[in-house]
């Protein structure tokens, strides 16, 4: 729906609305004239994304396997490369030297109480033509798991959090010497190892569950989207929540010259080898185990009565890994800028895929590839980007956000000079469209999201996301999205895909979008992620491949070439206060915890409610949490908010009077750092390559995002002088941000006005 | 723990008190004096119960299948009768005449997509010497299934609860014609052929799911305690919801000359026929059903995908029984009271299992006959109990309650006249003490359960019940378990035991107890609910039985000899209150529900928030709710604490005076007439049967509680007027029962205030 349909409607709502004085209200960050010959491009430009060509770009990028030194993964790079040419950009790769590791023997087997070989492969599908390029796939394996060579009993841990083994604590069950079986959900896999072995396990094997990720679902593939039997889920369990990348060249680029550490000196390679499976193989073993039955939050899917151990049940664990330097090939495209070449507005999919990787990442790839050609067609009509729009096809994201760490790394003195947004995709579906990022850029998200239709219902985009947050959200969401809020909001971003190193660790404007949340299936990361599996079961039509064109390709053109940067402070401001208020809750709620624990140990509460056969360990007693002081945070969220409503004002004040004589240069240059000024110059604690204070992967969630993490994560561990300590550096970041806007408005103010 | 140390333990904790000052204070109801020769009995009393005595008589009545009309049932009736002679009791047999169908015919097999037998039989087990009783043992079917031959497509309905029907409107599916197939759980099983056969359905086949009741749960039974793979719930599928009982006699007992309905025409008979099946016999059947996938609330604990239907499974279901009038035998032993001999203090459990129904019933009758032992010892050595102590061994409850309501209903009159208490056990286990009942008996309940000690922890029973509610309650009920109020609180009575008739017919003050909580187990209506199962898995020491004869008899014994009956009406009043207030809550919730629903369809929501490709129903719009007038309710009850406030102070000033010239018979006459008075005279919409204003089990859930039930089915069916017109009987029988508590406090007062 166009915005006019949009306010015919309104009309015939009881608003009586003079149809010839409507005008669309200039884009953020332009005057009315500009606006209006940007909105005409924009137009123009979502009129050319094809899905048929979405298409057949998917079907040669995903014909083999594409992993991070493959021969095709190389090809592809070329080809990409030669596309973007042709299009009219400018192209090239950029090779890196890392370490990937690959199997070099790989054995699982019970040993007791029966013997039992896992079969540790996927079966080729007839049905499914890519499945039998046997020798060109990765077999089943976990990359940067360790060396190692283990047999032992077999203890299941659920899905592997610290929160588990709380529950394992609970019933006097060590994991100390053992193999754990972790089912994969619940975090990042990468956490289910890192858990394991600093309780003193020996090995971990993950495996994913029938009712998580398997039959009970639905049709197992080929016949329906989800996991077979014998499908595995590989995945990297390199410890990227310390930092991602090559392990050997953290915080620099892997050139072939970079210094780099020796193997053992790696923090990010797992200590113990780790293994994903399949629930084929997993069933036996866990159903050997003897011992106590799981509590029932930890039963899946499988046929058996699900026990903790250890047991009965012993594995054995062999695995050697070839630890080799590998080739990564980036691919770099440019369309350089009329106005203002050296400001970068970039965007980034990945390339590799785990085998053919289809969904993940390609079908995400192959709509940036289409914008990148659409663009290329409306340069050709006179169409200039004012800022240079940088396209990457990434290369090793899915053993640690290689390719991207490495290149940001390599240019990051250059991006922090130059970059005013990167916008990450990875993977696209039907549905909704989700976003996540730096919150002064959820404004132009939403207006982004009004322009484009949604292929399912003929509406905007937006307005199906309003519909989802109104039919999904709690009472306060639902009167947000009713208009109580201008925008919907959008999620902080945690890890996962490539952003990481743009927000984390240099601190760039960062967004990451997709659409999803319909259909669904369980082929992620197995041989059977294929182009066969997403043209039967995923975005059949391609429509939302080319509907995710749109969005980003608008958005990106739009930052392109918009006067002042299309940010919007007052929702940062809203949102980080919504974290200062969840880290008091989070400070009440455990105050009032260890309070209740302590207070039922004196009652004798717990030894009256214990069953003596099943027998539990009462909780430890706890020191009482103290009180914090959030003041300096709030003082600075107080300080922040009076500099975003100033800067409004200015930036309206001056878009109104056209821009005349603003430093235009001058003001874009401060804001493009509004993520920098953020950054904490030592990182966070345990982990110096993250440095944002409000955003970051928890350390023991890997994916999962921790906002103001420095104070949550200490808080998570009970220590509450870190957390004190960590709320004061918050602080200074925010302070920071406010001398920010106070400095670019005093640009816009043509003043120089003290804060 | 006994009272004297559980004092010198509080002056250890700080408190200092003078021991020798220290007096027991006076049970309620009692004089100081008459209170403490009844502790010395109660004491006396509590010694007496022997565990090895419990297990032996368990060992002899389970020993050969005893249900309704097996012969050795007869020889049970027979055998309890002269054991409670030989304690010294008088016992009498009586015998009615009831209605109890049993299979003729039994075939079930799915005839399409392919064929399958199923088995229907549970094996017997070489470890369970009465397994193998095939000749006596009942088949597996549900009692008071229809007759019906039908071949039809099956439809899964999870539950088959109402709710659940609401999710196959969302999909557009219909169980019209179909025979569906509903798991055991989420409500009484009888709702789930009721609802079916009022959706259309033509069979109904119940299966037990190992998630809920099989190896998810832990190792199935000879192995462990939980239900093997062709283990059946038995059951019966009577509409007791409308009445209990024979279903030709309805509101009279079913004696030899009873007038009797024709079979046709009673409505408590199934219309559709109803089998039980085991998980092995279901998972063929549910595996062949096609259509869309289950919901994941859905989702069961066999290795298949749960799907709807109808689609390719078609099944034959062909069932016929014998209707036959059969014998039933209701023991009824008697202890004379030696004041108040037409004062009865009443306590049954019933002695008929569906099979041979070790744990379910008898391991609560072996209680009681232990009960009844003690108190003839005590007999011999001179105690005598003031009002008439009434023991019952209840015949046929399996299949409707039969016994006790044919007892209650052939008894009425004189037990409306002299019955002050019925207490209802049905089994018993590990665990903590579960009490439910009139809410005037709470004290009564807390009183004793503080006397008794719990085997498992050496403290009191009630300690150990603070402690389950501290451990597992939420803030309200924490704070009230602390000491924010005096007594723990009791739950309403549903249905499901035979207390059914006592309180919900003829309004008997009425009480519910059991322990249970520790342990678990998949036998409950099998063959394997059997010694050797319960001797094996469930209260193995029988410390649990001796525990309940110690809490029960203790119960019945200081009720049978209170000079004033130990009523306390304030809790009754506070759980009223709340009653009220959860009603006020339900409309406001249904309000904002369909206003919340109405807007969304006006929004468009619905539609936008749809995935094509899984498409649902909108919902329904419906009239939005008016408000609800409950100032009568909330007038009466205000009335009605004004007159427990007055009655207590009567009360308590009588006893210190220490009753003189009080007219107790008249008092007590009243108060016995507590639930009577809240009785409504034409009972509860569309059952008249069911009569009380404040308790009734549920239309659509079947043993769970609906309290002040004639307004809350109405708000659950949207019927406001109805809820209106309901809410102002409510009230007016709470006002009656103002009036009796005022008319009580006139005799104590020896005056005659108006209200």
């Amino acid at each position: 729906m166009n915005r006019s349909i949009r306010y015919a409607a309104l009309s015939f709502a009881g608003v009586v609305l003079m149809a010839a004085t409507i005008e669309d209200p200039p884009l953020r960050g332009y005057t009315a004239e500009s606006s209006k010959a940007q909105r005409e491009w924009e137009g123009k430009f979502r009129a050319i994304p094809e899905p048929s060509r979405i298409r057949e770009s998917l079907r040669i990028l995903s014909a083999r396997p594409n992993h991070l030194g493959s021969p095709y993964q190389k090809e592809n790079a070329t080809r990409v490369r030669d596309w973007f040419r042709s299009y009219g950009w400018q192209a090239e790769i950029e090779e890196y030297s890392v370490l990937f590791p690959t199997p070099k023997e790989r054995v699982l087997e019970m040993v007791a109480p029966t013997k039992f070989v896992a079969r540790i492969d996927e079966p080729v599908l007839k049905e499914d033509a890519t499945s039998g390029q046997k020798t060109e796939q990765l077999p089943t394996y976990n990359s940067y798991s360790g060396d190692g060579d283990v047999t032992a009993p077999l203890v299941y841990v659920n899905y592997g959090t610290p929160a588990d083994y709380d529950e394992l604590d609970k019933r006097g069950i060590s994991v100390r010497g053992a193999i754990v079986i972790a089912r994969y959900g619940g975090s990042w896999r990468g956490i289910k190892p890192k858990v394991a072995y600093e309780h003193g396990a020996v090995g971990c094997l993950i495996y994913s569950d029938p009712k998580d990720d398997g039959y009970l679902q639905g049709d197992v593939y080929p016949v329906g989207p989800w996991r077979p039997k014998d499908g595995v889920q590989r995945g990297s369990v390199m410890d990227m929540p310390v930092y991602p990348g090559d392990p050997l060249t953290p915080g620099v680029g892997a050139t072939a010259d970079a210094k780099r550490l020796d193997i053992k000196d790696a923090v990010t390679i797992m200590k113990i080898p780790v293994m994903p499976i399949s629930y084929a193989d997993a069933q036996p073993m866990l159903a050997a185990i003897t011992g106590v039955v799981a509590p029932e939050a930890w039963r899946g899917g499988l046929p058996i009565t699900y026990r903790i151990g250890p047991g009965a049940a012993r594995v054995h664990l062999k695995l050697a890994f070839n630890w080799k330097q590998t080739p990564l090939y980036d691919v770099i495209a440019k369309l350089p800028g009329s106005t203002w070449p050296d400001e970068w507005v970039m965007r980034g999919n990945h390339m590799d895929g785990w085998v053919n990787g289809a969904a993940d990442p390609l079908s995400g790839l192959v709509a940036e590839l289409e914008e990148a050609r659409a663009m290329g067609e409306l340069y050709k009509q006179g169409w200039r980007p004012k800022r240079t729009i940088v396209y990457m096809a990434w290369d090793g994201e899915e053993h640690g956000l290689i390719g991207s760490t490495e290149w940001a790394e390599h240019h990051g003195d250059e991006l922090q000079k130059k970059a005013v947004m990167y916008l990450n995709t990875d993977g696209n579906g039907r549905g909704f469209l989700n976003a996540e990022g730096s919150h002064y850029l959820e404004n132009l998200v939403n207006a982004v999201a009004r322009d484009v239709t949604d292929p399912e219902t003929g509406g905007s985009v937006w307005k199906r996301w309003q519909a989802a947050v109104i039919s999904r959200g709690d009472a306060k969401a639902k009167g947000e999205a009713r208009g109580g809020r201008a925008d919907l909001r959008i999620a902080a971003l945690g890890s996962g895909s490539d952003y990481t190193p743009f927000i984390q660790h240099l601190g760039i404007p960062t967004l990451n979008l997709g659409f999803g949340g319909e259909g669904g299936g369980g082929v992620y990361h197995s041989i059977y992620d294929s182009f066969n599996w997403y043209t039967k079961f995923a975005d059949t039509t391609f429509t939302y491949g080319r509907a995710l064109a749109q969005t980003v390709g608008t958005l990106i053109m739009r930052t392109a070439n918009a006067e002042v940067l299309p940010y919007q402070f007052d929702q940062l401001v809203e949102t980080a206060r919504g974290y200062s208020a969840e880290l008091k809750a989070l400070r009440d709620g455990e105050a009032a915890k260890i309070a209740e624990t302590n207070r039922q140990l004196d009652e004798g509460v717990i030894a009256a409610t214990m069953d003596p056969w099943n027998p539990l360990q009462p909780p430890k007693r706890e020191a009482l949490v103290p009180n914090i002081d959030f003041s300096k945070v709030d003082n600075a969220l107080d300080s922040l908010a009076r500099a975003s409503q100033r800067y409004e004002r200015a930036q309206m004040t001056a878009i109104a009077a056209n821009l005349a004589s603003i430093a235009l240069g001058q003001v874009n240059g401060l804001l493009k750092t509004a993520d920098q000024e953020m950054l904490l110059a030592d990182g966070l604690p345990k982990r110096p390559w993250f440095k944002h204070s409000l955003y970051a992967p928890g350390l023991y969630t890997g994916y999962g995002v921790k906002t103001m993490p420095g104070a949550r994560e200490a808080m998570d561990n009970h220590d509450w002088a870190m957390a004190s300590t960590q709320l004061t550096r918050i602080a200074g970041a925010l302070d920071k941000e406010a001398a920010l806007l106070h400095k670019a408005a005093n640009v816009l103010e043509k003043k120089n006005v003290v804060p």
